[in-house]
């Protein structure tokens, strides 16, 4: 696992990586990586190169790629939440930490129930702590951020996605480990806002094949619900270890 | 499930139950309950009052118990969690999310690489945060949360627990779910500090019989993995619905 990695989308030309804006700062400024360095870089869709310094400027790393790899350290499966907005700085935590534990998307929605709005800032910081996630993580794959997306647009989500599930907590009986199909390569899971779902939100996702299930009798926050169902998801799959 | 939860640990007298302080405060002025109102108590050791209140007060609360009920909507598993002391704010929301998805206890403690310290204000308001938590999620037992121990006292530990389990990064092959056993009645599961274990520690741990195991080749930040192996272990369990 490399200890020292960083995130340029900018491909590589005739074998050389140029790293510009923030990222090449932090590489010479604080990191203070000198010419003959060797760092890793990632370019959040799945490619990672082994790069040793040639030029270091604060606003401009140059170097040469050593080796590539792609999908490193990736899921097999693809694990999308779609997640209620939250008031406060909840759906960060979401981003951050569901990021971390390898998710492929985040889909941000308004539902009936939902409280706070996501404005153009706030997505930005979404992304910018997804992105921070990534490399903490030492992921390759930065997982796409949605704008918000109004509730009906779910229900047309699911020719994406191998199974749609949501978190209902009047549903009983049926746990993620039963309503998951582990046959699944890619899955959407769903997770309504703090006042939960109202019911013929349910049936409308019901009745596009989506299947409810029960995080148990206690009440999860919504973001403690999204990052248990990334987890539970991903060990399920197999995908954590 | 009931909707305005309250708690206090003073069990009832002659049927009658007496609420004082901050929660009788809750009760009269931010709730506005009146005589008359039913709301449920719950006592932090698993007992649960549905109360009728019969005199409302900002600084007293006294009620009729009209039914007690045990250990509703708990876990049937004990899942504790021993978590190195970390930096900022981190503990607070393990132990906030922890209790909502039902571990018993809390176990800070001191290791080689642990960075920061918890001093007896913070460890109130671990509390504080975990009774908030359980509110929340209308728990009936309260979590004991520890004061901080040093990393030899978790080697003592074992006695206490049907199965001991420490996540370890340098572990390759054996995830939680092959890890941990079925049939445990209780868990300790050990999550280290942002450094990571020294491999004399594991090596301790493991000498008495802790089990060491991945959550897969991504880095996930403490705090990320103490929630991950608390959601897993129950969900594992069949204690996550």
């Amino acid at each position: 696992m490399p200890h020292d990695l960083y995130y340029s989308p900018t491909p590589p030309k005739d074998g050389m990586l140029t790293i510009t804006g923030p990222e090449a700062r932090h590489i010479s400024r604080v990191m203070r990586h000198e010419v003959g360095s060797v760092i890793g870089v990632v370019d959040g869709a799945g490619g990672e190169h082994e790069v040793e310094l040639t030029a270091v400027r604060s606003d401009r790393v140059v170097g040469r790629v050593l080796s590539d790899t792609r999908g490193a350290r990736e899921p097999k499966h693809r694990v999308a939440i779609a997640q209620a907005v939250l008031k406060g700085d909840h759906l960060a935590q979401v981003c951050s930490q569901t990021t971390e534990l390898g998710v492929s998307r985040i889909i941000p929605f308004l539902s009936a129930r939902t409280v706070g709005r996501l404005s153009p800032a706030k997505l930005d910081r979404l992304r910018a702590v997804s992105l921070a996630a990534l490399k903490s993580s030492t992921r390759t794959v930065l997982p796409k951020i949605d704008a918000p997306v109004e509730f009906d647009r779910l229900l047309k989500l699911d020719g994406e996605f191998d199974q749609v599930l949501v978190a209902y907590e009047d549903e009983t009986g049926t746990g993620l480990d039963k309503a998951l199909k582990r046959a699944a390569h890619s899955v959407l899971i769903v997770v309504g806002p703090e006042g939960g779902f109202e019911p013929a939100e349910i049936e409308a996702l019901k009745s596009v094949g989506a299947a409810p299930f029960t995080l148990g009798p206690r009440r999860l926050r919504a973001e403690t619900a999204a990052i248990t169902v990334a987890a539970m998801a991903l060990g399920l799959l197999g995908d954590l270890g």
